[in-house]
């Protein structure tokens, strides 16, 4: 990769004039209507118009990382840690995002459509041929971080504490937060390589694997046992929602695009339907206690390019005929190629909704590092080595898969994210979870989750190398 | 228009199946979780996306009534004014939306976003050429309704009431909601008549009329006068940001865009410019007083295709080119017509995300009226002699354009929308507005709301043939 220096120096005063751009309205606004803002009664739409033009655009521009041969997620993940830690240097225009319910619900609707959007690229097929060992890549990555962090390295770091704090710190060190991986395997353009699947897979498995955990270690906590049946009953209704939703969904998705297709056959249609089936099946999900994101990951499976055979936009297929001098003029493969062009095609017409919401969700997981988590020893300390079985508990995980892949599925399935801090948020509210242990599961939750997109970039090249 | 009673026994038995569908989540739901999801603490986020995904759904079919004859947006009023009135039935799963903050936000980004669309369809150089005309819509439209309000209607209807009250009601009779017209102009493909030209025109002066009005009379109620300087400074910075945001962002919008492809020259980058541009320009008319979509609209006249110029997607005409065995196989024509085609337009990257928010919008809109206003049959009668007068305010200034366009224009500047209540809720916020009057106003921008669609509809059809 070569970067000539002029081409850094123009592009830094590109960046610079940006910036100060950017920062006009933080000036103007002074502190005071941001924080105005996010309290109380009224809410400040255009101010929220606001924070989005600049939080994209600065995302955007973080897409320079791309020119180091980074992801341009962590780009995104960069913006938030600095646009969240800028109070620390007297800058609050930023800081009523954090616990916005506007933005928070805008970001979570990114994360929604992100996962949707990688169903639809993953093959249902290709998914189920790696099945099997998507399902022993989770379960080894839930039991090893489980047993390794409440029976090992909890009781030596941290002796003396209650048997169901570490119950939940091992918990906290189980599920993997898929988003991030998916997102660079997007990035990168290998969401159909096999390690790609697999961990795709294994992170709804490990989802399930989370659910039932978080609700047994709960119960423990709470009436101090639990009983077989509610476990069972756990596990089968989201065995039930993932294999239902499956079969249900392939079976409603040609129907209902049928009977849509008589109202209207346009885009406008088309999208409405697609989207409809991922919120809705982000829906049943949480309604079942899995998480939204799973919902729409298998949205985005049951829907296939079929389903929208229906819909047809034969205007651009016109155009170009009538340019070629008509129907007969036109060759075979050029036919093909002007057909498969014609329509727009339901990834396509999802992707600007994508521009819009994902890069709010991983700039606001960034926002939620809190940089002065990192100022006391003792904490980091514990912290780092807590990091260091959440890494070996998932990069055992790459030795169930073939030997190309070891790696890239082990450090795939690394990152934490939201799931490992509502562990720890339930706990803390049970009781049992410290302020200090919050902390250190919120340091590992943040080098999971930076650590991995290098990481899994630099082996996916030297994999293709 | 030929309609088979075949077809609609069809159409009839989809309807019935998706409503059924519909209805499920509904029944499952019972009463109870809406309204937790609205109040207080915690935002159900996945109920949110459940609630989208149906109101989507409903009003894409309710797109029927373009089989009608009838633009979309009237479909989705009704679908609105449906829903919002469930609960007289019992049925409260929607009521909660009427109030959800996040719902009205992004009913509130959808008209951003219409207006935005609109706003890059338009043609500044039409839009100027149809000012004047445009001026003189705008001043009759103001003028007439006001002192109709004030000073006949006002004081004949509702005798014996404060001068300030009658103030308020003919200040609710002045501004016209520009969206439910322009939906039906886009609906119907007819953006680029000089109608539709001249009522967007009269309909953005229209709103900087409204704002000095507005500031007039809630001096006069609270302070008991006005100064001149006041009404200058208003009027001084509303059109300062019209020109300036016009002649600012025509230079700056080249620079931003040759800056920012420098990093990137995909879809996303362009998309995210042009949306950022429509955000910042909402939030600084929002700055000074006026309507968000004034901004957006102003965002769209600025940004034009050449700003774009450096933003290239070549991977498609490669296809199109080597199906067609090469470059130097195809006709000039041909080129042009794939180069046509080559790039998606920042209209086209746009309207994915308007098919999301925009229905919201007129579904939020629809939900807004309470049908049980309609009830109190004294209210109903002098609401229908101010909503007369509401029409007849209006349908006058169809005189200061050409023949041809007289009605289209005058019935265009008809729907009061939004604005109308705003002024009636300061007015009942500094105790000059009544409960009666303020619903007088509410049924009067109901009435004009709805009959605009089907009229203007109407009107342009015969125009056509």
């Amino acid at each position: 990769m070569k970067i000539s220096c002029k081409k850094w120096v123009r592009d830094g005063l590109y960046l610079g004039t940006i910036l100060l751009l950017s920062a006009l309205p933080i000036l103007a606004e002074a502190n005071g209507s941001g924080e105005e803002a996010a309290g109380g009664e009224g809410h400040n739409f255009a101010l929220i118009f606001l924070w989005i033009a600049i939080v994209l655009l600065i995302a955007k521009m973080a897409g320079l990382v791309e020119k180091l041969g980074q992801p341009a997620v962590l780009g995104e993940l960069i913006v938030g840690i600095v646009l969240g830690n800028l109070a620390l240097f007297g800058v609050n225009f930023f800081e009523p995002l954090k616990t916005n319910v506007i933005f928070t619900f805008l970001a979570e609707l990114g994360v929604v459509i992100l996962l949707f959007q990688i169903g639809l690229e993953s093959n249902i097929r290709e998914m189920s041929r790696v099945g099997l060992r998507a399902g022993i890549v989770a379960v080894i990555g839930v039991v090893v971080p489980f047993v390794l962090g409440t029976y090992v390295v909890g009781p030596m770091l941290l002796p003396g504490l209650a048997s169901t704090t570490y119950l939940f710190l091992g918990a906290a060190l189980t599920a993997t937060s898929v988003g991030i991986t998916a997102r660079v395997f997007k990035d990168l353009g290998k969401l159909k390589t096999s390690a790609a699947q697999i961990v795709l897979g294994a992170a709804v498995i490990d989802d399930v694997l989370g659910l039932v955990i978080l609700a047994v270690i709960s119960a423990i906590a709470t009436v101090g046992a639990v009983g077989a049946g509610l476990i069972t009953w756990i596990l089968a209704k989201a065995i039930l929602f993932l294999v239902g939703s499956i079969l249900l969904g392939r079976f409603l998705a040609p129907f209902l695009g049928k009977m849509f297709s008589k109202i209207h056959t346009g885009h406008g249609m088309k999208f409405t339907m697609a989207l409809a089936f991922a919120l809705v099946f982000a829906y049943v999900a949480k309604l079942i206690g899995l998480a939204p994101i799973v919902g729409a990951f298998a949205a985005g499976l049951v829907l296939d390019a079929v389903h929208f055979k229906f819909f047809k936009n034969p205007k651009f297929c016109e155009d170009i005929k009538k340019a070629a001098g008509g129907e007969t003029k036109i060759s075979k493969e050029m036919r093909e190629a002007i057909e498969h062009h014609a329509d727009r095609h339901v990834e396509e017409l999802i992707e600007p909704v994508s521009y819009l919401f994902v890069p709010l969700f991983f700039v606001w997981v960034g926002m939620g590092v809190d940089l002065t988590t990192l100022g006391d020893t003792r904490v980091l300390l514990l912290a780092l080595a807590i990091t260091a079985v959440a890494f070996i508990g998932k990069i055992v995980t790459g030795f169930a898969v073939e030997k190309k892949d070891r790696w890239i599925v082990g450090f795939g399935m690394v990152p934490r994210g939201e799931v490992g801090l509502i562990f720890a948020s339930v706990g803390a509210s049970l009781g049992v979870i410290s302020e200090e242990i919050f902390s250190i599961v919120v340091i590992m939750v943040i080098i999971t989750t930076l650590c991995t997109p290098p990481i899994l970039s630099a082996l996916l090249k030297r994999q293709a190398a």
